[in-house]
């Protein structure tokens, strides 16, 4: 593909998350704590054509090497995302995201009444199941729009 | 500037709004109501370097022009944004963002007690002052952090 018809230029040092779910980058910024007002410089492709996925969505992060605890949580939303850390243009190191046992202060339990929803300073924390999260506090389990939770 | 260079690649057709304050494209997406889940292709750019902002965002949307309507009130977190409407890769159009008289439906009163953000079918409406927003139901003025009441 020529650089004409990329729709986000390479970077020369950082982390592109690629092949997210086509709608998903905005969720993938929200999940790993970019909201521009960290001064990273940030790329966001939404919606791009791609063999694999129809449509997909693409985010790179330049100058930030996320580690694999921090793209892991992606899993929940986007689980079919890869991760390629770049040096000087090159792929360094190339990962896929992988089912976390547990997130961390990553998504908020829609319990109302859950301790971690109220006015407390407990952290939430959800076991991730096959096919959704459970609240390791109230047992309320989440199997869809898990998106919807992450945390501002 | 060259191909390469470029944070988001050129758009055949659609809208591009430029010098967006940096750290301020997604609440420029959600001020025009982009999440990603209409399938609109959009590219951002956040924290690119810039002769005139030192640091700017850029986003591009491609396949859809934004109307003056829908881009004046950008106006209220996005002064210095230009807006180019893009034909066959040219620029058809140039733009400044205006202050709108008003802003409907775009922010949430900070007001808990406003009848807008009870559970009443009344949207929110603001006039826009000199150096912020008045609530027109509660009289509610806002001068600060406005982004934080875009409406999701």
């Amino acid at each position: 593909m020529s650089d004409h018809e990329l729709r986000v230029s390479k970077i020369r040092n950082g982390t592109v998350i690629d092949h997210i779910a086509g709608g998903q980058a905005l969720n993938v910024l929200a999940i790993i704590g970019i909201n521009g007002s960290g001064g990273d410089a940030v790329s966001v492709g939404m919606n791009v054509p791609s063999d694999r996925l129809g449509q997909k969505d693409i985010v790179k992060v330049e100058g930030r090497e996320l580690s694999q605890d921090e793209v892991d949580v992606l899993s929940l939303i986007a689980p079919a995302a890869t991760i390629n850390i770049v040096r000087d243009f090159d792929v360094a190191e190339k990962h896929r995201v992988e089912r976390p046992d547990q997130v961390v202060g990553v998504l908020e339990c829609p319990n109302r009444h859950c301790i971690t929803t109220e006015d407390e300073p407990v952290q939430s924390r959800f076991e991730v199941l096959e096919d959704g999260v459970r609240c390791e506090f109230c047992d309320t389990i989440v199997r869809e729009d898990l998106a919807k939770l992450i945390v501002d």
